[in-house]
């Protein structure tokens, strides 16, 4: 309390940031941040706990602007605090190699925590960070060592309101009575189109009441900044819920077009630049100009925030001789590392192993390292006894009060939420303690494509368990056979999509999921039982591809991945006995991970002067980039027993080697058949 | 009211016929259907009005089960009252080639509207319906002919709850007043991870209030026909909100597990539906069995239906008589044709014309064809001045106590939604009057994903006007550049992606997706300005591709679509200039279409004895299919002035020439290459 000038010199400070970096840029949003810059103040310099010096210490409080697009806000605050965002660096906001890109990038600039943009993506990250955090102090936390109690901050904006996705996290947020977490919502009633009353009128504070959230309302966003401390002072203080504090503010504030939709997503003309800065005090001839007393002030908070580490690290050198393996677990996990030897719990089949539905062999994984991987933690959106996600004697996160399970549990309910499930997972792995996994439907990963994409792009750690793969899922029929599916996500950067084949290649794909500290995972699964192949083993699928029948002087490769491996391997035979033709078989469970070995290997793999063909029971695409022909599926499925399904669509041994033979009969005229491996340049990647 | 054993009788063979078929299919879901079964046969029977043997009359009231799971209450309703499902065609309940499929498809079975089973789409394409019949009752209904008061009715479970696509639409839903929109909620209590006390315990009549929806609570929807008859009959009374009933079910009622969630997805055992069967009257040796009773029942209200439609089909022609031009203008759009000459309205250009961006060139399509064309309806997800959708003078789509607009309005705010806008757009599309439009960014084209696929699946006539289609958006940076998306939807089947390059081709993109009736269309619009370009025609763009420069005894193929098409065509005075090669350029806007010419058109468009080159500054995969080398990004963007990020990736003559003399090169020791339209064997479409 005691709000003086030196507050909203501060505050003043960061608007005119925002608009010379704009209006430098000549691109980008003022709007938001001169809106926001007064709660933005209160939260930062009042309550945040964060050391700018080391961005990544394990209890500093989480800040996540879900509006991404008012990001100078957000650079503003982490120059002026003194993280390693410079003043050049805000100079050179949305041009190219800038740190300060369009929107916050987690990888690329310190202190941003998760990368936001795409609307209603940050706050629901903000709620797997708050899960992460109930998680990580349910498990750490002990008697006099309150190792992790930080809060989880985040503003949004109408348009994260308004997409579904955040609609599905708070929902599970309120249920899982995360208290937290605290959002502020920032009413500013202006959305791109206009004003929000042409198609946002619901009551967010009744939706969110609904939710089970606690939700407080401050009216004057542009002046009372006692209205706002006492408002996160309240929220703090509620233990058994998540809050929201409705902040009505005008956007722009400060512009002379302020409250209008003009200020949103364009720079202020340079006249209402001048105004805005004799308006505040600041020389109109200057731009990215900040009074010393603002540095001075936000310095001292983060001195106390370097102390507060300071502090913590003895605390957490105590822990470590009371508490020893409690220690070197954590401190393990902080480096992403996993333990030594974990990979021996992975199990290892041999082809007189039972024929198992690689859904089974991957609950065998979960169920073989979960003991050893006590990172790992997950979930389905309500469909576990399909997905087989949750091992025997898992306990569920859930709040105590429920009698379900408690937040040391390691298995999350996500109910019928997929989009909100994959953002909650983005939120968890960036919190730094945890591997999460989630399950669905491969088809309904889909669902989740916002939300992959940025786990990608921001390079998290985390794991699809992507069940019911293909039309093998059989009798559900078209609307939830996937076709399009693994060429959608084999298409997206740095996303490995595997498509196991047996058990050795479920254990690969788990392996190197898990050991990739930045890329995130989909392991594509079957529903339907699948043979232990002869030629595989962990060792080899983890390369992506590898052969799995050789055979000299064959006559065409067979390529294949996950429940059509065996198929491909029953046409050898059949190729053999009617047609006289010798072909060898290769498996491709991973192109990402395929396409990172060397060339050599590569060709040893597919090599020239043999005619290819590939056999994946959904859309081709992409195939072109390994095979000479494709068979696949360019069209949608049926419904049907999955035996008949493959039957109709030809994906048996005679369909295949009908293809072969055409294939084989199409390549004899070319001499020296040269293998798509070979490529004139190399790809940008 | 006055309900008697005979509503009873039928309630419970509808019971008896789910536990048959899913029996008999030992695979399905007899919960749903046996839980719902008393509020279908007091909506079926007591209020809704429709014609079994003409499933298309345009009046009639449109239902859609969006927990479609539960279809065989669906097929046993349609069955029952006399559709084109025989009997047999329930016997034969999730198999090949059966009309009654594992989730409810509507392009397969008469008297299904919209295809359902992903859940959430099922309530949000009926709101989208309800938006329909609003619009046309405001466009057609006169004074004395009401011509269109038809209801949409939707069932949903917890789980359509639970996904965030059914919360945009029913927020959108509630804002649009939309009244003739009747939800009812199967509260069963139970979803596939067992109780929804695990997941899901928000307040959902205080949510659906929050949105401004109507809500009745029927506590007991296992017996309670009267209340339920009065819940429906309130509903229809409220004219200005969507209206919910949440009806407090048991899910499988009858078996010996009802209230549980092992009736939910599997079959139910032989002696629990022996024991089903005797509790409710029939013979337990017997199965598939009907009283005659029931169907009497049943067919009695059919034939009302049919003599309502009798007496619209007077009103119609009256109608006729008096508002000529309305009754031929409403008659034709019931054909899916459009007016004859309408492409007159497209506009044409030359290369005297001046550089401009696509999305601005797909503005003034819509501009020139919305007189034309009154059945394209559309709008944006909140980037109507990105998106450039609202042509001038447009009325919006608003309740009229907005002061906004009103229901004749033809463009619609959709918010921040878009996956409810694509969902919403099936709906629209459903409806048989209208052809919906949506804007976004491409990249946010994705959140939409699930909706889409169904587009798709179900022939849904609808167009994307996907702007900011690459890199070149700039500024807003990687979370804001799709990478991955054309090839995601390239591989979904019967969906148009096109990525026009110039004006005429953008008319050549909306020629074809406006007269492709049964199938969505995605259109990838740039921001950047682009010229005409010499060799474009809509004539030739139609094709999907074409040669845009030819060139006598070329060495190369360049090979593009979109701002990447002028970037090859000045690559071809470089290489010439630098290199001495000769090169032509082919543009493929659409691979769809391009797919469908001959392959003696394709061949001489992409002919053998010349290597390929494409670019495409975002995926390569899926190139490989037409070209032998691939120039694209297979990482994520940058943020920058759109002119720096482009050369920061090469994406300029020099760049692509660098490349095509490396293809060159490459394949200069390759005798009569040949081109990859030539394949061993027809893919199966
Ligand atoms: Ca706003
Ligand atoms: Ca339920």
């Amino acid at each position: 309390m005691g709000y003086t000038e030196k507050d909203w010199l501060a505050i003043n400070t960061i608007r005119v940031l925002a608009a010379d970096a704009t209006a430098k840029a000549n691109s980008g949003h003022p709007g938001a941040p001169m809106g926001m810059a007064p709660v933005a103040h209160v939260l930062f310099n009042k309550f945040m706990k964060f050391n700018p010096k080391n961005p990544k210490w394990l209890n500093r409080d989480r800040f996540v602007l879900s509006n991404g697009h008012g990001c100078m806000l957000q650079y503003a605050l982490l120059h002026l605090f003194g993280y390693a965002v410079t003043m050049d660096d805000l100079k050179t906001f949305r041009t190219v190699d800038s740190i300060c890109a369009g929107h916050p990038e987690s990888h690329d600039t310190p202190g941003v925590e998760v990368t936001t943009g795409p609307l209603g993506q940050g706050i629901s990250n903000a709620v797997g960070l708050a899960i992460a955090q109930a998680h990580t102090a349910a498990t750490f936390n002990k008697d006099g060592f309150p190792l992790v109690d930080n809060y989880t901050y985040s503003f949004l904006g109408d348009g994260c309101l308004m997409e579904g996705v955040s609609g599905e996290a708070s929902s599970l947020a309120g249920h899982l009575q995360l208290g937290n977490l605290i959002a502020i919502y920032d009413d500013n009633h202006i959305s791109i189109d206009g004003d929000t009353n042409c198609a946002f009128t619901e009551d967010v504070v009744k939706r969110y009441e609904a939710y089970g959230w606690h939700v407080v309302i401050v009216d004057d966003g542009d002046h009372d900044l006692e209205g706002m401390e006492k408002a996160i002072k309240e929220c703090q203080a509620v233990k058994d819920k998540p809050s929201m504090i409705k902040l009505r503010t005008t956007i722009g504030f400060g512009s002379l077009q302020q409250g209008t939709h003009s200020v949103h997503g364009s720079a202020l003309k340079a006249d209402d630049i001048k105004q805005l800065k004799k308006k505040f005090g600041f020389n109109p001839e200057e731009s990215f100009v900040v009074p010393q007393e603002v540095y001075d002030q936000y310095h001292k908070h983060a001195a106390e925030g370097a102390a507060a580490e300071e502090e913590w690290n003895k605390l957490f050198s105590n822990y470590a001789n009371k508490y020893k393996s409690e220690h070197a677990d954590l401190s393990r996990r902080l480096t992403g590392d996993l333990p030594e030897g974990w990979e021996k719990s992975l199990p290892v089949y041999t082809p007189k192993d039972d024929a198992i539905a690689s859904r089974k062999l991957s609950e065998t994984v979960l169920t073989k390292i979960e003991g050893v991987l006590p990172e790992l933690i997950g979930g389905s959106a309500d469909l576990t006894g399909s997905n087989l996600t949750r091992w025997k004697g898992a306990v569920d996160f859930q709040p105590p009060s429920t009698g379900l399970g408690d937040y040391s549990g390691r298995y999350l309910r996500y109910g019928v939420r997929e989009h909100g499930m994959g953002a909650i997972m983005n939120g968890i792995a960036a919190y730094g303690t945890l591997i999460p996994f989630g399950g669905t439907f491969l088809n309904f990963v889909s669902y989740a494509a916002g939300a992959i994409r940025l786990s990608s792009l921001s390079q998290q750690r985390l794991i699809w368990v992507a069940t019911h793969d293909s039309i093998g899922l059989g009798e559900d029929g078209p609307t939830h056979q996937p076709i399009e599916t693994l060429t959608h996500f084999r298409a997206l950067p740095n996303c490995m999509v595997w498509r196991p084949a047996d058990g050795n290649e479920t254990s690969a794909a788990y392996y190197v999921a898990l050991t990739s500290k930045h890329t995130p995972s989909i392991i594509a699964l079957s529903r339907q039982n699948l043979p232990q192949l002869e030629g595989s083993t962990i060792e080899k699928a983890i390369k992506g591809g590898y052969v799995t029948h050789e055979a000299e002087g064959a006559d065409i490769t067979l390529v294949s991945t996950g429940s059509e491996v065996c198929i491909a391997i029953d046409t050898v035979k059949y190729l053999a006995d009617n047609h006289g033709l010798k072909a060898r078989v290769v498996s491709i469970p991973c192109f990402e991970v395929f396409d990172a070995q060397s060339k050599e290997y590569r060709l040893s793999v597919l090599p020239d002067g043999i005619p290819s063909l590939s056999i994946e029971v959904m859309s081709t695409m992409g195939w072109e980039r390994y095979t000479h022909e494709q068979f696949g599926l360019n069209r949608f499925g049926a419904s049907g027993a999955y035996k008949d399904v493959y039957k109709k669509f030809e994906f048996t041994p005679e369909g295949v080697a009908k293809r072969a033979v055409a294939t084989v009969d199409f390549w004899k005229s070319v001499p020296n058949v040269r293998s798509p491996i070979n490529r004139a340049f190399q790809q940008l990647i």
